[in-house]
Protein backbone atom coordinates (compact mmCIF):
# COMPACT_ATOMS: atom_id res chain seq x y z
CA UNK A 1 0.00 0.00 0.00
CA UNK A 2 1.33 3.44 -1.06
CA UNK A 3 2.18 6.21 1.72
CA UNK A 4 0.72 9.51 -0.09
CA UNK A 5 0.81 12.89 1.33
CA UNK A 6 -1.77 15.63 0.16
CA UNK A 7 -1.80 18.97 0.91
CA UNK A 8 -4.57 21.49 1.43
CA UNK A 9 -4.25 25.51 1.56
CA UNK A 10 -8.45 25.93 3.05
CA UNK A 11 -11.68 25.04 1.16
CA UNK A 12 -12.89 26.79 -1.43
CA UNK A 13 -11.57 27.86 -4.71
CA UNK A 14 -11.31 31.44 -3.96
CA UNK A 15 -9.14 31.93 -0.93
CA UNK A 16 -8.64 27.86 0.05
CA UNK A 17 -8.21 24.49 -1.71
CA UNK A 18 -10.79 23.41 -5.05
CA UNK A 19 -13.06 21.36 -2.91
CA UNK A 20 -14.02 19.34 -6.06
CA UNK A 21 -10.18 18.81 -6.78
CA UNK A 22 -9.55 17.89 -3.21
CA UNK A 23 -12.39 15.75 -2.89
CA UNK A 24 -11.38 13.81 -5.95
CA UNK A 25 -7.60 13.76 -5.37
CA UNK A 26 -9.27 11.71 -1.75
CA UNK A 27 -11.57 9.43 -3.90
CA UNK A 28 -9.29 8.30 -6.44
CA UNK A 29 -6.56 7.68 -3.87
CA UNK A 30 -8.92 5.35 -1.50
CA UNK A 31 -9.86 3.62 -4.92
CA UNK A 32 -6.48 2.94 -5.80
CA UNK A 33 -5.80 1.42 -2.44
CA UNK A 34 -3.57 3.95 -1.03
CA UNK A 35 -2.71 5.11 2.67
CA UNK A 36 -3.25 8.81 2.73
CA UNK A 37 -2.32 11.91 4.87
CA UNK A 38 -3.70 15.15 4.49
CA UNK A 39 -1.86 18.23 5.89
CA UNK A 40 -2.30 22.07 6.02
CA UNK A 41 -0.25 24.57 7.51
CA UNK A 42 -1.87 26.15 10.64
CA UNK A 43 -1.81 29.59 9.92
CA UNK A 44 -4.23 32.31 9.02
CA UNK A 45 -5.89 32.58 5.63
CA UNK A 46 -4.21 35.38 3.62
CA UNK A 47 -7.84 36.64 3.64
CA UNK A 48 -11.48 35.24 3.27
CA UNK A 49 -13.98 35.80 0.15
CA UNK A 50 -17.43 35.45 -0.18
CA UNK A 51 -17.68 32.61 -3.09
CA UNK A 52 -21.24 34.77 -3.27
CA UNK A 53 -20.10 38.03 -4.73
CA UNK A 54 -16.31 36.96 -5.27
CA UNK A 55 -15.98 40.19 -3.12
CA UNK A 56 -12.68 39.73 0.14
CA UNK A 57 -15.12 40.14 3.32
CA UNK A 58 -13.51 41.33 6.86
CA UNK A 59 -13.05 38.21 8.42
CA UNK A 60 -10.22 36.00 9.60
CA UNK A 61 -9.75 31.74 8.95
CA UNK A 62 -7.59 29.36 10.01
CA UNK A 63 -5.73 26.77 6.94
CA UNK A 64 -5.44 24.32 8.86
CA UNK A 65 -8.95 24.11 10.60
CA UNK A 66 -10.83 24.87 6.95
CA UNK A 67 -8.60 22.45 5.44
CA UNK A 68 -10.39 20.03 8.46
CA UNK A 69 -13.78 20.61 6.34
CA UNK A 70 -12.67 18.38 3.42
CA UNK A 71 -10.58 16.20 5.33
CA UNK A 72 -13.34 15.30 8.43
CA UNK A 73 -10.75 16.70 11.07
CA UNK A 74 -8.07 13.55 9.88
CA UNK A 75 -5.62 16.33 9.03
CA UNK A 76 -1.80 17.24 10.61
CA UNK A 77 0.39 20.51 10.82
CA UNK A 78 1.62 20.69 7.47
CA UNK A 79 5.72 21.29 9.44
CA UNK A 80 5.10 17.39 10.81
CA UNK A 81 5.08 16.16 7.26
CA UNK A 82 8.11 14.10 7.03
CA UNK A 83 8.71 13.17 3.24
CA UNK A 84 11.08 10.24 4.44
CA UNK A 85 7.69 8.69 5.63
CA UNK A 86 5.63 8.77 1.98
CA UNK A 87 5.83 7.54 -1.45
CA UNK A 88 4.40 10.34 -3.36
CA UNK A 89 3.20 13.83 -2.86
CA UNK A 90 0.00 15.21 -4.07
CA UNK A 91 -1.37 19.31 -4.54
CA UNK A 92 -4.88 19.78 -5.32
CA UNK A 93 -5.38 23.36 -6.83
CA UNK A 94 -7.52 26.46 -5.78
CA UNK A 95 -6.66 30.19 -5.24
CA UNK A 96 -5.62 29.17 -1.85
CA UNK A 97 -2.92 26.84 -3.02
CA UNK A 98 -1.32 30.26 -4.91
CA UNK A 99 -2.25 32.19 -1.85
CA UNK A 100 -1.69 30.29 1.26
CA UNK A 101 1.10 27.83 0.10
CA UNK A 102 3.12 30.51 -1.94
CA UNK A 103 2.84 34.07 -3.00
CA UNK A 104 2.54 33.35 -6.58
CA UNK A 105 -1.36 34.59 -6.61
CA UNK A 106 0.34 38.08 -6.26
CA UNK A 107 3.56 37.55 -7.69
CA UNK A 108 3.11 35.62 -10.64
CA UNK A 109 5.97 34.01 -12.52
CA UNK A 110 8.18 35.54 -9.44
CA UNK A 111 5.79 34.17 -6.86
CA UNK A 112 7.97 31.93 -4.35
CA UNK A 113 6.30 29.01 -2.12
CA UNK A 114 5.93 28.99 1.47
CA UNK A 115 8.91 27.68 3.04
CA UNK A 116 8.25 24.60 4.53
CA UNK A 117 6.21 23.96 0.81
CA UNK A 118 9.68 24.36 -0.52
CA UNK A 119 11.74 22.09 1.11
CA UNK A 120 9.03 19.33 0.76
CA UNK A 121 8.86 19.91 -2.66
CA UNK A 122 12.74 19.52 -3.06
CA UNK A 123 12.95 16.57 -0.69
CA UNK A 124 9.96 14.58 -2.72
CA UNK A 125 12.21 15.46 -5.97
CA UNK A 126 15.62 14.47 -4.66
CA UNK A 127 14.47 11.21 -3.61
CA UNK A 128 12.89 10.80 -7.06
CA UNK A 129 9.20 10.38 -5.36
CA UNK A 130 6.47 11.82 -7.63
CA UNK A 131 4.95 14.89 -7.49
CA UNK A 132 1.35 15.09 -8.50
CA UNK A 133 -0.24 18.69 -8.83
CA UNK A 134 -3.29 19.86 -9.89
CA UNK A 135 -5.03 23.39 -11.50
CA UNK A 136 -2.67 25.73 -10.31
CA UNK A 137 -0.32 23.98 -8.28
CA UNK A 138 2.20 23.36 -11.09
CA UNK A 139 3.06 26.67 -11.05
CA UNK A 140 4.25 26.04 -6.89
CA UNK A 141 6.39 23.23 -8.36
CA UNK A 142 7.85 24.95 -11.28
CA UNK A 143 8.96 27.71 -8.48
CA UNK A 144 9.91 24.86 -6.21
CA UNK A 145 12.03 23.09 -8.69
CA UNK A 146 13.49 26.09 -10.59
CA UNK A 147 17.24 25.83 -9.14
CA UNK A 148 17.41 22.16 -9.53
CA UNK A 149 15.89 21.12 -13.47
CA UNK A 150 13.61 22.46 -15.85
CA UNK A 151 10.54 20.24 -15.19
CA UNK A 152 7.60 19.87 -17.35
CA UNK A 153 3.78 20.70 -16.42
CA UNK A 154 0.74 21.96 -17.74
CA UNK A 155 -1.75 24.83 -16.36
CA UNK A 156 -3.72 24.08 -19.14
CA UNK A 157 -4.61 25.17 -22.76
CA UNK A 158 -4.89 29.38 -21.62
CA UNK A 159 -2.34 29.89 -18.88
CA UNK A 160 0.38 32.05 -19.83
CA UNK A 161 1.87 32.08 -15.75
CA UNK A 162 4.57 29.22 -16.67
CA UNK A 163 6.25 30.95 -19.44
CA UNK A 164 8.03 33.04 -17.87
CA UNK A 165 9.37 30.54 -15.06
CA UNK A 166 12.10 28.12 -16.26
CA UNK A 167 9.72 25.13 -16.83
CA UNK A 168 8.16 23.73 -20.31
CA UNK A 169 4.48 24.27 -19.97
CA UNK A 170 2.90 21.91 -22.03
CA UNK A 171 -0.94 22.25 -23.03
CA UNK A 172 -3.31 19.80 -21.89
CA UNK A 173 -7.01 18.95 -21.91
CA UNK A 174 -8.97 18.85 -18.42
CA UNK A 175 -9.43 15.34 -18.80
CA UNK A 176 -5.77 14.57 -19.75
CA UNK A 177 -2.74 14.68 -17.48
CA UNK A 178 1.29 15.79 -18.21
CA UNK A 179 3.71 13.67 -17.38
CA UNK A 180 7.56 14.40 -16.72
CA UNK A 181 8.90 11.25 -16.75
CA UNK A 182 12.58 12.39 -15.87
CA UNK A 183 11.78 14.44 -13.06
CA UNK A 184 8.75 12.09 -11.68
CA UNK A 185 6.22 14.91 -12.15
CA UNK A 186 2.25 14.31 -13.13
CA UNK A 187 0.17 17.72 -13.67
CA UNK A 188 -3.50 18.20 -14.71
CA UNK A 189 -5.25 21.67 -15.31
CA UNK A 190 -9.02 20.52 -13.33
CA UNK A 191 -10.07 24.21 -13.14
CA UNK A 192 -8.01 26.01 -14.59
CA UNK A 193 -10.89 25.47 -17.43
CA UNK A 194 -14.47 26.25 -17.08
CA UNK A 195 -15.17 22.82 -17.94
CA UNK A 196 -17.94 20.48 -16.65
CA UNK A 197 -16.98 18.30 -13.36
CA UNK A 198 -16.63 15.02 -14.96
CA UNK A 199 -13.78 16.32 -16.94
CA UNK A 200 -11.96 17.78 -13.69
CA UNK A 201 -12.25 14.15 -12.10
CA UNK A 202 -11.18 12.15 -14.79
CA UNK A 203 -8.21 14.12 -15.44
CA UNK A 204 -7.35 13.95 -11.62
CA UNK A 205 -8.27 9.97 -11.76
CA UNK A 206 -5.64 9.62 -14.15
CA UNK A 207 -3.36 11.74 -12.63
CA UNK A 208 -3.44 9.30 -9.08
CA UNK A 209 -3.63 6.61 -11.22
CA UNK A 210 -0.07 7.62 -12.41
CA UNK A 211 1.44 8.41 -9.62
CA UNK A 212 1.12 5.71 -7.31
CA UNK A 213 2.19 3.60 -10.68
CA UNK A 214 5.26 5.14 -10.98
CA UNK A 215 5.46 5.27 -6.92
CA UNK B 1 -32.08 15.99 -20.18
CA UNK B 2 -33.38 15.89 -16.99
CA UNK B 3 -33.71 19.23 -14.68
CA UNK B 4 -32.69 18.68 -10.74
CA UNK B 5 -32.94 20.84 -7.74
CA UNK B 6 -30.14 20.33 -5.36
CA UNK B 7 -30.23 21.82 -1.87
CA UNK B 8 -27.01 22.59 0.43
CA UNK B 9 -27.10 23.70 4.12
CA UNK B 10 -23.78 24.90 4.67
CA UNK B 11 -19.65 23.65 4.12
CA UNK B 12 -18.72 20.84 6.37
CA UNK B 13 -20.21 17.91 7.73
CA UNK B 14 -20.57 19.35 11.28
CA UNK B 15 -22.07 22.20 10.68
CA UNK B 16 -22.98 22.23 6.88
CA UNK B 17 -23.69 19.83 3.96
CA UNK B 18 -21.08 16.70 4.05
CA UNK B 19 -18.58 18.29 1.40
CA UNK B 20 -18.02 14.70 -0.25
CA UNK B 21 -21.39 13.78 -0.24
CA UNK B 22 -22.24 17.26 -2.06
CA UNK B 23 -19.12 17.49 -4.62
CA UNK B 24 -20.24 12.92 -5.43
CA UNK B 25 -24.20 14.45 -5.96
CA UNK B 26 -22.68 17.04 -8.56
CA UNK B 27 -20.21 14.44 -9.93
CA UNK B 28 -22.54 11.72 -10.75
CA UNK B 29 -25.48 14.40 -12.42
CA UNK B 30 -23.02 15.28 -14.37
CA UNK B 31 -21.68 12.18 -15.64
CA UNK B 32 -25.66 11.41 -15.93
CA UNK B 33 -26.20 14.01 -18.30
CA UNK B 34 -28.43 16.11 -15.85
CA UNK B 35 -29.15 19.74 -16.05
CA UNK B 36 -28.36 21.04 -12.20
CA UNK B 37 -29.36 23.88 -10.05
CA UNK B 38 -28.14 23.89 -6.45
CA UNK B 39 -30.26 26.26 -4.25
CA UNK B 40 -29.38 27.12 -0.15
CA UNK B 41 -31.20 29.27 2.40
CA UNK B 42 -29.76 32.59 2.91
CA UNK B 43 -30.28 32.48 7.06
CA UNK B 44 -27.48 32.23 9.77
CA UNK B 45 -25.99 28.93 10.09
CA UNK B 46 -27.08 27.43 13.43
CA UNK B 47 -23.62 27.66 14.66
CA UNK B 48 -19.92 27.72 13.71
CA UNK B 49 -18.10 24.31 14.43
CA UNK B 50 -14.04 23.46 13.71
CA UNK B 51 -13.50 20.91 12.08
CA UNK B 52 -10.18 20.17 13.77
CA UNK B 53 -11.75 20.14 17.52
CA UNK B 54 -15.60 19.31 17.04
CA UNK B 55 -15.77 22.27 19.12
CA UNK B 56 -18.15 25.30 18.53
CA UNK B 57 -16.71 28.47 17.73
CA UNK B 58 -18.12 32.13 18.41
CA UNK B 59 -18.25 32.48 14.88
CA UNK B 60 -21.25 33.89 12.31
CA UNK B 61 -21.56 32.69 8.97
CA UNK B 62 -24.17 32.37 5.94
CA UNK B 63 -25.98 29.08 4.76
CA UNK B 64 -25.75 30.35 1.23
CA UNK B 65 -22.39 31.85 0.97
CA UNK B 66 -21.23 29.07 3.10
CA UNK B 67 -22.80 26.86 0.26
CA UNK B 68 -21.38 28.56 -1.99
CA UNK B 69 -18.10 26.90 -1.66
CA UNK B 70 -19.07 23.59 -2.85
CA UNK B 71 -21.27 24.86 -6.14
CA UNK B 72 -18.14 27.36 -6.69
CA UNK B 73 -20.64 30.40 -6.77
CA UNK B 74 -23.72 28.81 -8.68
CA UNK B 75 -26.04 28.79 -6.23
CA UNK B 76 -29.91 30.04 -5.77
CA UNK B 77 -31.99 31.24 -2.89
CA UNK B 78 -33.78 28.62 -1.41
CA UNK B 79 -36.83 30.12 -1.61
CA UNK B 80 -36.67 30.38 -5.09
CA UNK B 81 -37.04 27.02 -5.49
CA UNK B 82 -39.93 26.01 -7.88
CA UNK B 83 -40.84 22.44 -8.01
CA UNK B 84 -42.82 23.02 -11.45
CA UNK B 85 -39.63 23.67 -13.09
CA UNK B 86 -37.65 20.14 -12.33
CA UNK B 87 -37.68 17.20 -12.78
CA UNK B 88 -36.59 15.48 -9.18
CA UNK B 89 -34.83 16.77 -6.06
CA UNK B 90 -31.71 15.84 -4.56
CA UNK B 91 -30.95 16.49 -0.36
CA UNK B 92 -26.97 15.37 0.30
CA UNK B 93 -26.66 15.15 4.36
CA UNK B 94 -23.77 16.61 6.90
CA UNK B 95 -25.31 17.65 10.14
CA UNK B 96 -26.27 21.14 8.12
CA UNK B 97 -28.98 19.17 6.81
CA UNK B 98 -30.33 18.01 10.62
CA UNK B 99 -29.33 21.80 11.85
CA UNK B 100 -30.00 24.10 9.09
CA UNK B 101 -32.79 22.85 6.86
CA UNK B 102 -34.76 21.55 10.44
CA UNK B 103 -34.19 20.67 13.74
CA UNK B 104 -33.80 17.33 14.21
CA UNK B 105 -30.32 17.35 15.37
CA UNK B 106 -31.80 19.10 18.31
CA UNK B 107 -35.39 17.53 18.74
CA UNK B 108 -34.25 13.85 17.56
CA UNK B 109 -37.79 12.01 15.69
CA UNK B 110 -39.74 15.11 17.07
CA UNK B 111 -37.83 17.58 14.90
CA UNK B 112 -39.50 19.43 11.71
CA UNK B 113 -37.60 20.50 8.79
CA UNK B 114 -37.98 24.65 7.99
CA UNK B 115 -41.10 25.80 6.24
CA UNK B 116 -39.52 25.89 2.60
CA UNK B 117 -37.87 22.82 2.95
CA UNK B 118 -41.13 21.33 3.95
CA UNK B 119 -43.11 23.07 1.42
CA UNK B 120 -40.75 21.92 -1.27
CA UNK B 121 -40.74 18.22 -0.48
CA UNK B 122 -44.20 17.63 0.05
CA UNK B 123 -44.89 19.34 -3.65
CA UNK B 124 -42.09 17.10 -5.35
CA UNK B 125 -44.27 13.96 -3.83
CA UNK B 126 -47.70 15.49 -4.93
CA UNK B 127 -46.16 15.68 -8.11
CA UNK B 128 -45.05 11.90 -7.83
CA UNK B 129 -41.10 13.43 -8.69
CA UNK B 130 -38.89 11.56 -7.22
CA UNK B 131 -36.41 12.35 -4.13
CA UNK B 132 -33.04 11.44 -3.09
CA UNK B 133 -31.69 11.86 0.28
CA UNK B 134 -28.09 11.31 1.55
CA UNK B 135 -26.77 10.83 4.86
CA UNK B 136 -29.06 12.50 7.42
CA UNK B 137 -31.37 13.72 4.80
CA UNK B 138 -33.85 10.83 4.57
CA UNK B 139 -35.06 12.10 8.31
CA UNK B 140 -35.94 15.47 6.92
CA UNK B 141 -38.36 13.49 3.89
CA UNK B 142 -39.80 11.47 6.64
CA UNK B 143 -40.49 14.37 8.83
CA UNK B 144 -42.01 16.00 5.90
CA UNK B 145 -44.26 13.83 4.45
CA UNK B 146 -45.66 12.19 8.14
CA UNK B 147 -48.98 13.85 7.27
CA UNK B 148 -49.40 11.99 3.85
CA UNK B 149 -47.72 8.10 3.33
CA UNK B 150 -45.40 5.98 5.72
CA UNK B 151 -42.27 5.67 3.53
CA UNK B 152 -39.32 3.17 3.02
CA UNK B 153 -36.40 5.32 3.98
CA UNK B 154 -32.69 3.92 5.54
CA UNK B 155 -30.50 6.19 8.10
CA UNK B 156 -27.71 3.23 7.17
CA UNK B 157 -27.12 0.06 9.36
CA UNK B 158 -27.11 1.73 12.98
CA UNK B 159 -29.52 4.92 13.62
CA UNK B 160 -32.59 4.15 15.92
CA UNK B 161 -33.77 8.27 14.77
CA UNK B 162 -36.36 7.04 12.21
CA UNK B 163 -37.60 4.16 14.56
CA UNK B 164 -40.29 6.67 16.10
CA UNK B 165 -40.81 8.60 12.93
CA UNK B 166 -44.03 7.09 11.09
CA UNK B 167 -41.59 5.38 8.64
CA UNK B 168 -40.30 2.44 7.36
CA UNK B 169 -36.62 1.82 8.18
CA UNK B 170 -34.81 -0.30 6.32
CA UNK B 171 -30.93 -1.33 6.87
CA UNK B 172 -28.32 -0.72 3.87
CA UNK B 173 -24.58 -0.64 3.38
CA UNK B 174 -22.35 2.20 2.54
CA UNK B 175 -22.43 1.59 -1.43
CA UNK B 176 -25.68 0.40 -1.72
CA UNK B 177 -29.26 2.33 -1.83
CA UNK B 178 -33.26 2.26 -0.78
CA UNK B 179 -35.72 2.44 -3.18
CA UNK B 180 -39.67 3.02 -2.42
CA UNK B 181 -41.05 2.93 -5.67
CA UNK B 182 -44.48 3.97 -4.74
CA UNK B 183 -43.29 6.67 -2.88
CA UNK B 184 -40.31 7.67 -5.96
CA UNK B 185 -38.14 8.00 -2.67
CA UNK B 186 -34.06 6.65 -2.99
CA UNK B 187 -32.04 6.92 0.01
CA UNK B 188 -28.18 5.91 0.59
CA UNK B 189 -26.56 6.09 4.01
CA UNK B 190 -23.28 7.84 3.04
CA UNK B 191 -21.46 9.47 6.30
CA UNK B 192 -23.89 7.80 8.41
CA UNK B 193 -21.55 4.59 8.34
CA UNK B 194 -17.75 5.56 9.62
CA UNK B 195 -16.93 3.99 5.80
CA UNK B 196 -13.77 4.45 3.32
CA UNK B 197 -14.76 7.53 0.61
CA UNK B 198 -15.05 4.83 -2.39
CA UNK B 199 -18.17 3.00 -1.10
CA UNK B 200 -20.01 6.44 0.15
CA UNK B 201 -19.27 7.45 -3.72
CA UNK B 202 -20.80 4.37 -5.21
CA UNK B 203 -23.70 4.45 -3.40
CA UNK B 204 -24.13 8.18 -4.18
CA UNK B 205 -23.87 7.15 -7.75
CA UNK B 206 -26.26 4.41 -7.65
CA UNK B 207 -28.96 7.23 -6.00
CA UNK B 208 -28.26 9.60 -8.96
CA UNK B 209 -28.90 7.30 -11.31
CA UNK B 210 -31.65 5.77 -9.88
CA UNK B 211 -33.60 8.97 -9.28
CA UNK B 212 -32.45 10.13 -12.86
CA UNK B 213 -34.33 6.61 -14.38
CA UNK B 214 -37.78 7.09 -12.52
CA UNK B 215 -37.97 10.87 -12.88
Amino acid sequence: MKKVAVILAGCGYLDGSEIRESVFTLLALDKYDAEVSVFAPDAPQHHVVSHLSGQEVQESRNVLAESARIARGDILELTTLDPVKFDCLILPGGFGAAKNLSNIAFAGEKGIPIEPIKRIILSFHKAKKPIGSICISPSIVASALQDVCTPSLTLGNNSTLLHDMKVNSVKCNTDDIVIDVENKLVSTPAYMHDDRISNVYKGIDKLVQKVLEIS
